[in-house]
């Protein structure tokens, strides 16, 4: 044990990709690039300085930012969704490009480029794991969001994760009053 | 679901206390005092500024002190500990001033006198429940160090925490290589 040499910092990672972008862009590329650029000039990159956060960094399909507070991740994440989920129901279903989005907290490490740490790779487990449209978070983020009344959450059980050794508890976070019936409320 | 109004930003919190303060006091005002003022002077307010962290306020009897980093958090706790049981050991048994310590990481928010919230109460709990001269951590905080090498952590089980709804785990944490023979390590 010795005096910190690396600069950690926890943060709130929100991991987010294009549900089958594969797919839609081997049907469509240019409807698929068309969605994928307006979502992202007119509700992603907005909507997370809006709402307090960094973006990391755009990949291909998707994109990763953080936040200083877990609340702030899961509510723009929650706002992200909603904002692009009304625009792709005015698509055709096999053209819509919706998210996955994951959320996570933990200890990080960055420089000017990107973020690093077990944390992040969580987060981006947790939102492979995410429905179409929809938010799932960590246990570690649910503990800090369980008591709020903005939200809801739906526990989706533990989910053993690629190279993490323990079974990571998974929850279904959306708006209150907007549990799907058919799920039970923890 | 509105924008955030309200600063929130993840910390780690960690709470100490005097074992005994009140016995303590009763038997020797002066000895307890003096051993009390030297460890905040010479350990605990050098030791917390020079590993990062931030005193939020001194109590009668013990101190808050706040973290960017779980990690940090915990590795300064421990340093404290080693030096503070270290200087214990030349006092008489019976006028020793010990601390219990707990870490625990959540989103707070803050004004200039305090920090409020969930994560902050959690912490003083857990605090509550150490072993005098030890570090208690909380799930989440486990779950940010449990695979960093410097640490060895020994489960203490699941606790009802006073006005905290579902119980926490409970974590004892020492530098690597330290852990009490007896326990099984996690």
């Amino acid at each position: 044990m010795t005096e910190t040499t690396i600069a950690r910092r926890l943060a709130a990672i929100l991991a987010a990709d294009v549900v089958a972008y594969s797919r839609l862009m081997g049907a469509d590329e240019d409807a698929t690039m068309t969605q994928w650029w307006e979502y992202r000039r007119e509700v992603i990159d907005p909507g997370i300085e809006k709402l307090g956060g960094r973006i990391v960094k755009h990949t291909g399909d998707g994109f990763l930012a953080e936040f200083a507070s877990a609340y702030d991740a899961v509510n723009c994440a929650l706002e992200l969704q909603r904002e692009i989920n009304e625009r792709s129901e005015k698509v055709a279903e096999d053209k819509r490009v919706q998210f996955r989005m994951g959320v996570n907290l933990g200890d990080i490490m960055s420089d000017d480029e990107d973020i690093y740490g077990d944390g992040v790779n969580i987060a981006a487990r947790i939102e492979a794991l995410a429905d179409p449209g929809r938010v799932f978070v960590s246990g570690s983020v649910y503990e800090q969001i369980r008591s709020k009344p903005d939200f809801d959450c739906v526990s989706k059980g533990e989910h053993a994760l690629k190279n993490i050794s323990e079974p990571m508890r998974v929850f279904d976070v959306c708006v209150a009053g907007q549990t799907p019936a058919d799920e039970i409320k923890v």
